[in-house]
């Protein structure tokens, strides 16, 4: 497959584990590793996605600006460290459709499917829903129909076609700080056209994995591992003071993703540092992309910082899944 | 055109302007036409689709039984004022999908189109979304892919198809009573898979019609008149004592429905009788279907009233559209 | 029993099934039988409770001034349909405590248990909670230690000890308009400390009860009939104009009455009428109170509608735990 | 003092107490005696405000149109009971400022003070703000400067100066449906200017008069009576189904108006009748005017019926006080 | 007695106040002496009890895994600075009834009373309640029936009996983030059924007392000096970002504890550090236990910080005494 | 003009700009120069006012004490970064009226005009509303009447008369956490009496500056530049976990002030820092006041930090204008 050997080509960043830590994801030392300023006219840079691209790799960076406008911007790097992230947001001309409205996008996702870039975002057209676009080269950039109606968020599409269409991951919300969310899925035949629509996993009971129990999104595009398609989210609880967001991860049916064969119970990873906790909006952990190798069996895991940076975290494939299965909700 | 010939086989319901009336759209002196108890089970009967059908009429019946369940009933009628509706909710055979679940079927509207007659509804999976169903006679019935993601309300099909493919209007919404809404228009190619959503009209400024400057949503199917698709629709307007559901019209372009022509700042009817004011839930007409005759210049709209009862209207398809177009926001 | 030998003495309010009508419950058909000015200072008279006292009845009757401040009134009836309410509030002595504080009272219920009638209420102590007073005459009255912490409301002890203690059925709240309700059960040695709190009945699904799916609270004395204990009691819905108030049963177990047997998916009343439609609070049903006699299989319902003024329903007991068992959610 | 003279001049509506009735005040039994169509345009007439005028009356009304946008009209009536309102809304030239900016108004009073009829309403510059006008004939209309910032409702001047300024009560708002509401006294030297800004009176404790108890709002002109400034106003109390609006009365002190001297702990009048209970918004009671014959001891108060049409209730003047003084909270 | 005895034994943590300081109560300077990572399971251990046990000190323990279930371990120390807790949460027998469901445990007291410790804890049983539970030894425990009905927390025994019954302060609280929070007492003859319920303290206005104006809360068991019981406590502001927990202290009447004699109108300490500001609550103090020594006049204050770890404060006993009735609001 | 003069007089605060740094405005690498307990009582200093006054300056200044009442306290200093606050708070004598009642103060803007220094802050008069007062030395005070009816935060006072009256920037709020906030402008002859009010800039929409989303409000005394009044101010957008304050600039028409000429789209500081991320309200820079000299081209802008210390930023004000211009929403 043709990711397949895009990854062997890319050396994908990796820092062992800490010598006193057993967890099963660890932070990079060294995070974040892309400021808040990192571009002149940036106020944060977080909720991004890369790919390997290339030699190395490319990626579509959510900047929002110092007027706390939101948009994505394209950007590479030799090793998926450090960044070239360019100063201008996207320009997307028009891809099937005419009609590529936008008032903001952000909360990119990136997916290789055949001969192509896909790009998936939270885009703003009469509120948040999911917007599609793709590239071949990261520099000329194209805009199909939005996916759904709104209101929408964290639209996620599966690296491969599913029994022959697209599938893809997503969040139905309301137009403010939605209090509710679950995943589902829904299939196209061609990019344009949606539907047989399923849910896939819901926010749990309280009592039973308090982390996750206000409301789940889809993060990283899956990867598919022999269990099946191993899917890092984060999942929201609503605590006193505001909105806290960790990361956990699942494992959906190879077929049938709308079956969640196992679900983490802990989480992953939950805002413990500084920059993870201090920020434009604290104690938020957002995983929108990793970098993996199934042969190396190394994953690294980008995601967003108190919306404010962007960090990293790695971990063993295999670890991740048999944690996913022994501790499963 | 099938369903115009439809149109002329059968009579209409039909009763003068009042003598001492003005008003564009007037009520039937019979009100309510079904009352909440016309089946032994039912609490209430309103919100309800009627289409001509063989010498006579055919609907779908939203009937709440006394356990406040929600669902949808046939019923048949003579002369459009008298129902005889089924005692038992409609049984939905596997249609375009095997995935026919449902919580609950509400506000059903119908629609002939080609070959058959189109039902769809606010369909209970995991909250309110929009449930595609269809039969050919008013006694089998299948039921299809839900058209799009929860959450959303009154979804409303064209009668024919626009440029090759079916159009529904829908009113995204979220999973309480929620406290926005606009109408958008999707299209599909084979009523399984949808897109090219497209924002219709919003809830106006309080300032400019404050009847429905809270929500709007499509209400009947629209009617293709020499000026484009004239729409019934209602508006919300949220008091300090509840929302308020009126009643209004707009004229939608013909080729391209998304672009509104007209739309009335004053509304066509609002709650105002001891039916409408007064029930399970106060100071509401929801129009859900019309029977109309282009020839005969009429129309009759059949609207839910304070969600208990199903009330009737009449107007002059030729005022009404006048209207709209001498009163338009 | 000494209840059931008061049954046999007073015979109780009655009135047929309407010809017309297949009800299980249905109204009095000189509804309502307590007007809103039936003293000279009440604003409302409603949410009552009766029992039978000497050669007729008595009962306690929540009449709010028109200052629409809450208290509680004596009153007698040798019918049970006319009735001659105190002019003014009950004044309490010291019970089994000189706390005896109370900024408002509403919502009685009364119980003969042993030796006196028990009066339970919604009291204010820092918020509404479940205050206990006795009368042996209904001319001198006693006030005891509230049951629990505030915030309670709908407070209902069982006619008789049961495994040799009282029994109260109550509806923890908060301090406002409770958007939420679960009926508890808990036990006292000596009316003074509670506890043994057990959790009874939950509001139900909204797909599978809409009428009591945001908050239930127990109604009228419970019944022992062969099946266990009869017990009428209210439930909610919310809708988007607010909250609508309807009857139902249930049957509890006979000797473990945290146990529920059978339960009413349908509701048994629903406001329809116009006393319960219009009115302070509109449509609202509200049962404190039954007066019913075993030997003749009657029960007369006695409940407030609209927050305004008192009603009266009557059944067949056995039809009510017939239809209970046979409609059982 | 020019207003006693008119109303010498005036006969003022009036009809005895019924034969069965005790109340203070007590409604008219033709009431109401503006329907909401009582003008082309209108979809309803409420919240209205009148005076003695040359050999009758004048008025200034609110009529929503059917778009319900809100505006406010002139009116004539030589008995105060049948009312001439013009089909237009009125026209106001500039007063004391060239901004006479306007997005709506309504829920106007009208005083005459010194040389001129003073009106002041509810009016919509950025959200609700106190609007005041003059006509010296009802046919010319001249707009001055909001009295004050936005959010503010329930202007209403005293009928003459006070300390040689001009005196007007309101309350401060925000800008949706205000939970809150308090009675406030502001002064200006100049109709221009407005500052000594004086709470006056609070909306009550819940345990001491709930129907007055989330919030309160001057409705009527004070009347000089003996004892000092008789105000009629309306009280809010926020019942599990909205607001419900009624009516009492408070008398101020003659010279210092902000100090309340009594208040009645009972209403008035509250919404009791069809016409007040059943509406665009069910339950209010809103008195916005008086008529008054201080020699024949009569009082006719207008008031606007859950807000869709007007009507009227009598009573003497000098029970009023005396109840005002007897039950004063 | 038993309970100074065993002070007398033990030697309590200590730390002088830092030279630059006059507060009353300061931190410990290692702060905080339990981490979040303190076994291998825990989140956060934070909120927790100690008490003199043996030959230095046994506590109970908040610990929420990282699935973010919260559960109460037991754990011992020699020093009360260092401690080692199970790696298992505490698993109860029956004790005075077999009903000893628990879907979650936290917020633990502990308390020496007569013969045992008594542990009470917020106690999921259909929502937040007061658990109660007992041990003699720290290995084999024993669940109560809870002291009362779902919604409370905070519940808080006296060390002693008080008029030979068992007292407890607790928090009546609703279902969710509660908004207000004042402190009752509860009586009980014998630690299972409970009443004499009496309310201690409230919030306190904004203007007085703004830290504690939102909700307040017991803390630590109550200590016997010679103004009476003093008690520490929490109390809550709402700012625009969410609540911050301060700690105060209040003396109540030795033999009416329901009567407060003296309460700090300014806190005894406040949010200030970086692990009592940044956590997965931020702006958190809550204290649950003390270590004290009333002849060494020294107080070791345990305190939760920013429900994340656990910290340690300071002081004299006499001092703190002096400074809440100097200081009492 | 006395102002400049005073300005040549005292030599302003002042550090370059940061080697690597291309900000227009920057931080003061000592910042926080005024600590939350600079003086005995405090519990934080922050939102405070400073002006030139003799050989160097003075200030008033919010000191919440460690009951979080809020007072405001005169304070002096030599070079404006070392300042000694009176230990007591500023006593008010008699101004313009007797009625100087004031629950609270907080957030003091000062200002000089003709002869005197003007002080206005947020006074509690039954709620927040604006408080105004004079000195001539920073040792005797005078209250005058307050501004504006309830709610009002964020006062204002322009530097100079603008056409002969007394020019006043404020925010209309609510009782609470107010959700909203527009700047709006209102002039007096007087400084009693308040009229002419002006709405002069709105919060923006989220597409443009999401920022300034949610509410704005003025900040300094505007500086009288070629271009007209540039105002520092401060904007709010509501994010999932809170309010986030920003600070802006704006410069106004120098004689109508109510019409804006430029206004940022950017931001000129946003949180960043541990003091404004980390304190009693996380993620808040609220600018009061500046020192600035036009010859020099400096402005020195006094903030407070995260609602708990003081702290400065820099900037030359031909940048600032030259920013805003070319930067203007």
């Amino acid at each position: 497959m043709t990711n397949q050997i895009l990854e062997k080509v890319n050396t994908i960043p990796w820092q062992e584990r800490p010598a006193n830590s057993t967890d099963v994801v660890w932070r990079y030392s060294k995070n974040p590793i892309i400021k808040r300023d990192a571009i002149p006219s940036s106020n944060s840079i977080f909720n991004s996605a890369v790919v390997p691209f290339e030699e190395g790799f490319a990626g579509v960076f959510r900047c929002d600006n110092k007027a706390v406008q939101m948009n994505i911007f394209a950007g590479f790097s030799k090793d998926g460290l450090h960044w070239d992230i360019n100063h201008e947001p996207i320009v997307f001309g028009a891809g099937n459709t005419e009609m590529i409205e936008s008032d903001y996008k952000y909360d990119p996702r990136v997916t290789f499917i055949e001969d192509r870039y896909w790009i998936t975002w939270c885009n703003g057209y009469h509120g948040p829903t999911i917007g599609i676009g793709y590239t071949f080269d990261f520099k000329e950039f194209f805009q199909c129909e939005n996916a759904f109606l709104p209101f929408n968020r964290n639209g996620v599409l599966f690296p491969e076609k599913i029994d022959g269409k697209y599938a893809m991951l997503s969040r139905p919300s309301d137009n403010g700080h939605t209090p509710f969310g679950d995943i589902y899925l829904s299939y196209s035949p061609d990019m344009k056209y949606w539907g047989e629509h399923r849910c896939v996993m819901k926010a749990s009971p309280f009592e039973d994995s308090a982390w996750q129990c206000a409301k789940i999104g889809a993060g990283s595009v899956p990867i598919l591992v022999d269990e099946g398609w191993l899917m890092i989210y984060h999942g929201v609880i609503n605590t006193c003071n505001g909105f806290r967001y960790s990361m956990g991860s699942a494992i959906l049916d190879k077929n049938n993703p709308d079956l969640v064969k196992y679900r983490t119970q802990p989480y992953l990873l939950s805002p413990q540092t500084t920059y993870e906790c201090m920020g434009d909006v604290p104690n938020v952990i957002f995983p929108c992309a990793t970098l993996h190798s199934i042969e190396e069996d190394k994953v690294a895991i980008y995601y967003g910082a108190a919306d404010t940076v962007t960090a990293l975290a790695f971990g063993h494939l295999s670890e991740i899944v048999k944690f996913t299965k022994d501790n499963s909700l």
